[in-house]
């Protein structure tokens, strides 16, 4: 994937369509993914954006440990890959190894990014207060990448119960919302 | 609208594939309602729901005076009247009745519901906490309600700028994910 930098002020307009994502931490060598539905943006510039990671998760304790990741979408044709990735827990099998999806180094976390998903977005914890009880992080977007030949990037979208939406057409209005 | 209730355990569904909503919150008799993109789910059940309204927005002080709302989910039916409640405030105008959105009462909160909707939230403001920092609120579902016969609701999700993704085919997979 030729990578592209992306504008951190244009994040959300990646997020906020509600796009499963794929999320990789990485402690001791060893990188994580799982697969998280639960987010939305909290501020546009530096982009912020809350995430829940349960603490039955693998990936929870890692998080709170590294203070950073890297939040992968995907689009359809990485489907079924997604939903083995919310399958199984890291805990018993290396992830990307398994599904082959493929690590490549970032530039701000030392979290890798998966190379087939067509925006990933490296991040820092920076407020832990609502993960007691909702295990709610924020995260500060700190670097953004896109891969620029995907113009219309069908992103899915979980139902529930193995239902996903896959982004379908496009419409423009005339919003002044942001 | 047929509205029937919808259960309390299932609410994640709606909300989890991130569409825009409309969120109504009334107060001395006035029903106001604002286009939202900025939500998540927080837990299952009871459904939990942790939504930003902007302190620039109207409704921001109604919802911290009435501690409480409701979720309505338009679909692409609906679109431009949701740009169109995105494109003004509720102090100058009464946007329900300005774009023929039509009030009906809920049951577990004084807040009315938009009848056009194909699902509504009744919603309760459950915790504060993180409103000073993020103008993040927790909600919690009371009520819930869809109109059965719309098997295939085509919702709308905000890419920014004017631009919205309709929901598109839905595929099933052998997922485990909640």
């Amino acid at each position: 994937m030729p990578r592209r930098s992306f504008p951190l002020s244009e994040v959300y307009r990646l997020l906020e369509p509600g796009p499963v994502v794929l999320l990789t931490t990485a402690r001791n060598g060893r990188t994580n993914v799982m697969a998280e539905s639960w987010h939305t943006m909290l501020d546009f510039n530096p982009p912020l954006v809350a995430c829940v990671v349960s603490n039955r998760n693998f990936t929870f304790k890692t998080l709170k440990a590294t203070r950073e990741c890297v939040i992968n979408i995907p689009t359809v044709e990485l489907a079924e890959k997604v939903v083995a990735c919310g399958n199984v827990s890291g805990r018993e099998v290396d992830k990307l190894q398994a599904f082959r999806l493929t690590p490549v180094a970032g530039i701000r976390v030392q979290t890798p990014l998966i190379a087939e998903c067509y925006a990933n977005l490296e991040c820092k914890v920076v407020d832990t207060r609502a993960v007691p009880k909702y295990c709610l992080f924020v995260l500060e977007v700190v670097k953004a990448w896109i891969d620029p030949a995907r113009k219309h990037p069908r992103t899915i979208h979980h139902q529930g119960k193995g239902v996903f939406m896959v982004a379908g057409k496009t419409i423009k209005l005339r919003s002044k919302m942001a």
